[in-house]
């Protein structure tokens, strides 16, 4: 019997903020295996800002996604049927299958992970792209020292919320920025950073101040914009910015930094990077990680939604701050 | 006889752009050597971009010059009486005398140098602070190439010529950006540069895509401001942008940069630097660029006002664009 997938593809690009009739769900009847190939149901997609950037025509640093395909996107989840030496059915994998209920692979890109010690879907977060992001610009381009102030934003989210507390297990002073007095809370009483400032509450400089009383020697950013003028007026001589997302313009929204000047009277360093170029990141990114989450001293939050066909709203609502913590869409 | 020596202090802090009111010549007689000093007569003053930045009131990399204090500045001359066992009458020397007609010192931070083979006065520049910045940004931070574009602004001034010829001797494509038809056609005839673009043309970012058909690897940032804007929006993948000074904004005026979301996309490093803050580059540096003075194949030029009395006025063109290559005030 033919089994159907059900599929969301990109149906129209943007203008400005996403909406629902960018995309478009389908159901598809699945080809047969072909001897090498292995076939995987989905359990969780991952909701990621950089999907955003995707959407669009202009090629950023990869390819748009064309359009009538499916949107991409990493998942976890369960191999059902193979054709494959290497995948058994009930294998636990993860790969980047995109928005779809199945997917087929000749193992390329797939990798067998382990849901003993940690549930799942912590391979798309923590354990998965978002946390060797935040291992890569921290240790990498950060390079915190013990005593150093590091702020973060975004702080509640996936990518944040891994660079703070390993700053903290650096020796550093961790400031959080995120978006309301709820996330500000989590980040601080549960994540364990020493500060959060709440971008809503309209004194952003004023409270990141306050925050970083001897200056800010390290800046993980994701958001950009007002955000990070405010993080670059309170940098130290010779700080380190990582560039790890501009979310505040990803709507084509103008998102100038208003001092550049500053990069040169601090003599800052500032590097903009894409996880997936640095693949020797990931062995030890995630050895670290995983004896973290595994004892217990790395905390993560998920946001999940249930069923297919509600992946084009988590992104949307990502996009705009709504999730609290990891984006996730559960499938099974 | 007591000499008298005429001396520049800083009369007044500006407000926006300089003026002449914010200097004051004054006459003192020199105090008689002690045992371990030596009096120098300086021949040149050195003026330069930094020297607006001492002027203001905000700590910047370095102290502002306090009211009624010379001006700072790099001076070369001559001993013309010692109480110093090293430094004997007739030596040559370069040090940070700053504005006036003789420098007392007991030796710190002057360094005796040769005028056999190259004039005195390139110590101030192609061989002085303006040489070995350049050299210190294009080899540490823009890390050229062969092959590679790079850009650099002011371009026909005293950092940005050595910068551009530096890169063709790296085997670079070498484009300059200047203000004027005769600035440009000097940095490509006699410099040597491989094409240069007249910001004073009105199609800045037009003259600059076709002057970087394969876009651009790298930046020697001079000016900031549009002219910053035009060429990062021209940058390749993985491009360094070295960040020596952004005279546009010098007077306060605003300098934003307009898509810093091209550092992520591209994945860019933007370094600022102050070569004060590099003495372990100097050897090298000065070593390397005195074999090509001396071989003739490093070209410089020099604006020269004559006399104290115009060195106010001299900085005043140079913040300006009104200089040609190093500005130099001949005192002997």
């Amino acid at each position: 019997m033919t089994r159907n997938n059900r599929r969301i593809l990109l149906a129209s690009r943007p203008e400005g903020a996403i909406c629902a009739e960018n995309f478009k769900l389908v159901s598809t009847p699945l080809e047969p295996l072909v001897d090498g190939q292995f076939l995987v149901r989905n359990h969780y997609l991952s909701v990621d800002p950089y999907m955003r950037g995707r959407m669009g025509k202009e090629k950023s640093y990869a390819a748009p996604v064309a359009l009538n395909e499916v949107m991409v996107g990493a998942t976890v989840g369960e191999v059902v049927a193979s054709l494959h030496p290497q995948f058994a059915v009930g294998d636990k994998v993860t790969g980047l299958f995109g928005w779809q209920e199945y997917g087929t692979s000749d193992g390329v890109g797939v990798r067998k992970v382990d849901d003993k010690l940690v549930p799942l879907q912590a391979y798309l977060g923590v354990l998965g792209m978002p946390g060797v992001t935040a291992w890569y610009g921290l240790n990498k381009i950060v390079a915190p020292q013990a005593g150093q102030t590091i702020v973060v934003s975004a702080a509640s989210g996936a990518v944040g919320s891994v660079v703070g507390q390993l700053a903290k297990l650096a020796g550093c002073r961790a400031v959080g920025i995120a978006g309301g007095a709820e996330k500000c809370r989590y980040v601080v009483e549960t994540l364990g950073f020493d500060a959060c400032v709440d971008y809503k509450a309209g004194r952003l400089y004023e409270d990141l101040k306050d925050a970083t009383p001897e200056g800010v020697d390290g800046c993980f950013e994701n958001v950009g914009g007002a955000v990070l003028d405010a993080t670059l007026a309170r940098m130290n001589p010779f700080g380190r910015i990582a560039i790890c997302g501009m979310i505040a313009g990803y709507d084509n929204q103008p998102v100038p930094l208003k001092h550049p000047q500053i990069i040169l009277s601090m003599r800052l360093l500032v590097q903009g990077f894409i996880i997936s170029e640095h693949p020797e990141a990931w062995p030890p990114a995630l050895k670290e990680l995983g004896g973290l989450v595994a004892q217990g001293e790395l905390h993560y939050r998920e946001s999940v939604v249930e069923g297919l066909e509600r992946a084009p709203e988590a992104l949307m609502g990502l996009l705009k701050g709504a999730n609290f913590g990891k984006q996730l869409v559960k499938l099974v």
